[in-house]
């Protein structure tokens, strides 16, 4: 008996190439019954990130399929599937099918933070015109801490804005301008805004503390799309009213709703948001697509990343 | 006696050619006595949209200048100006020192109603973290209605966003691809978003009305960094729950505490805060150096508009 695919769409198990035993799973249904997941060798989380219920359940199927050869995730970070699967599982992340939306809501972030969106949007509840000047992002020098997949596509987006790139990743990479992690303490002083977006790791924990924080400018602005813990919230807060934040993830998630960092002055955040927009539906399935017809010719899938 | 140029601000001064006279006003403090007004020539207006009383008796202190020869404001806009100067007063106008500022502010505007900023803002007022799926930017068709020196500042920040672009002028410029105004019934259907980035004429005046607004598909954004009047606001909230607006420019502004327009669902206002931010006022500075050299040497003023 052949093995199975599962996938979160409907329109993949209707796409998929002739002879490919495909069932459907999309996270918040109940799963395929016992003689189905027996069989399935590869396995595509759905992008259900929205619901935690929902997350875990997919995350816990794992445990149920014995015949395993490969998961898929849509997410590109990968760190909650860190230690959860069998050595010989392969694993493939959605790398570049966040870019566009999580690049955007970056964009939409700092642009809100620097062009002061949430005092006008208070003061339009209090029904009051009271124009000001406000900062601006063309002309500022930005950091971009995780210069990957998505930092080049927030680059792009920078760019067009006219501001200033610096690009940081873990290796320095010179012919493309990319300085090491470990030149970070040399580039804060000089950046008007830094924008987190590197993999939480053990290396990336606690990236941003408070030596870091401390060397930025006055009134310096750090973006976090990345991973919550990246960024020291503690040394965020220490520093409020001198640093202030945009944030689309924080430590930890969801944040409570006793959590300080609410209603630290300078801080706005949304609900981790960034990667799962409009644009991100029909790249994530035709991207499925194309896995299942690599899986079914036995050519090596896309996004291998363990 | 030699003619007097008024420059807004002190660097001006510093920075002008040997033998030019020139005096400060910069709208705030008090103007120069009369024997300085009744020698001026060349007025440069000074950039006080912010402060009504300033912008008033700036526009005012136009009745004291005999000798005047010529105007410089450093708005892009020229409305309120039209009519109030002698006919053989040279106008020129601010265009392109507000791209980058003004371009910027609309693509924040943009951005926050596509990914749905006040929402996330007032769920952190609330303290609750509830992530759903929004719309993006990125794969939208956006009409620019207005395709001038700002709206291609627009296009391009939209295009680095994986937005589509229709252009849209007064005339037809075939090889640039640009739609006269006539054919925005054929075009309103198609488009996921509209910016208006118009001028205020007396064509342009509703430009967006009842029909127009009729036209657009369920959902829409409308964008105005143009002037308030180009949109027909009864109109808007007529179509209110259906199409969504984003409004740096209002009518009539200030807009007065009881207009219904500040609670309109689906609407956000900033209060005519495009084009003053921080990257204005080093090019507006820059520019006001320029004209004073070309005033110096006789050479033909920048921006004539009239
Ligand atoms: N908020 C959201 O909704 C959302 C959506 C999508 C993704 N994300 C997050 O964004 C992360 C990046 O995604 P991606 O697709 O751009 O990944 P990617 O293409 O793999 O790029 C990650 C970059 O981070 C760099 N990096 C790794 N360790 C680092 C360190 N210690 N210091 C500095 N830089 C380091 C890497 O540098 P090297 O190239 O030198 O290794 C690489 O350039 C994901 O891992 C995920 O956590 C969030
Ligand atoms: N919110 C703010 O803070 C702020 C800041 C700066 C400027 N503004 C506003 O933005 C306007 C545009 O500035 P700009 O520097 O880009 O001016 P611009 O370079 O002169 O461009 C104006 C464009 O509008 C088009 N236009 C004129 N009448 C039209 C009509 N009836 N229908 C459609 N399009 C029409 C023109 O078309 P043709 O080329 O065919 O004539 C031109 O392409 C200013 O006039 C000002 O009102 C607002």
């Amino acid at each position: 008996m052949g093995g199975y695919v599962l996938v979160p769409w409907e329109r993949n198990r209707e796409n998929a190439p002739a002879g490919l035993d495909v069932a459907v799973f999309d996270g918040h249904t109940k799963p395929p019954e016992a003689s189905v997941l027996e069989r399935v060798e590869f396995y595509v989380l759905p992008y259900v990130h929205f619901d935690r219920e929902a997350a875990r359940s997919s995350v816990r199927l794992l445990g149920h399929l014995p015949r395993l050869r490969a998961v898929q995730t849509l997410t590109a970070g990968y760190d909650h599937l860190v230690g959860r699967l069998p050595p010989d599982v392969t694993l493939c992340n959605g790398r570049g099918l966040h870019d566009a939306s999580t690049a955007e809501h970056a964009l939409a972030l700092l642009l809100a933070a620097q062009r002061e969106l949430p005092r006008w949007f208070a003061a339009q509840q209090r029904r009051v015109w009271e124009p000001e000047a406000t900062g601006s992002l063309a002309d500022s020098r930005v950091l971009i801490v995780g210069y990957g997949s998505i930092g080049a596509a927030i680059e792009r987006r920078l760019l067009a804005c006219d501001a200033e790139v610096v690009r940081v990743a873990r290796h320095a990479r010179p012919d493309e301008d990319v300085h090491p992690v470990a030149e970070l303490p040399d580039l804060l002083p000089g950046c008007d805004i830094v924008v987190l977006v590197a993999p939480l790791t053990e290396d990336t924990r606690g990236l941003l503390g408070p030596r870091e924080l401390g060397l930025l400018p006055d009134g310096a602005l750090v973006v976090n799309v990345g991973r919550g813990p990246v960024l020291d919230t503690a040394a965020l807060r220490a520093e409020q009213g001198r640093i202030r934040a945009a944030l689309d993830v924080t430590d930890p998630e969801p944040l409570p709703s006793d959590d300080p960092l609410w209603t630290t002055p300078g801080v706005v955040i949304t609900p981790h948001v960034a990667g799962g927009s409009a644009t991100f539906y029909p790249r994530a399935r035709r991207f499925v697509d194309t896995q299942l017809q690599r899986w079914a010719t036995g050519q090596q899938l896309h996004n291998v990343v363990m």
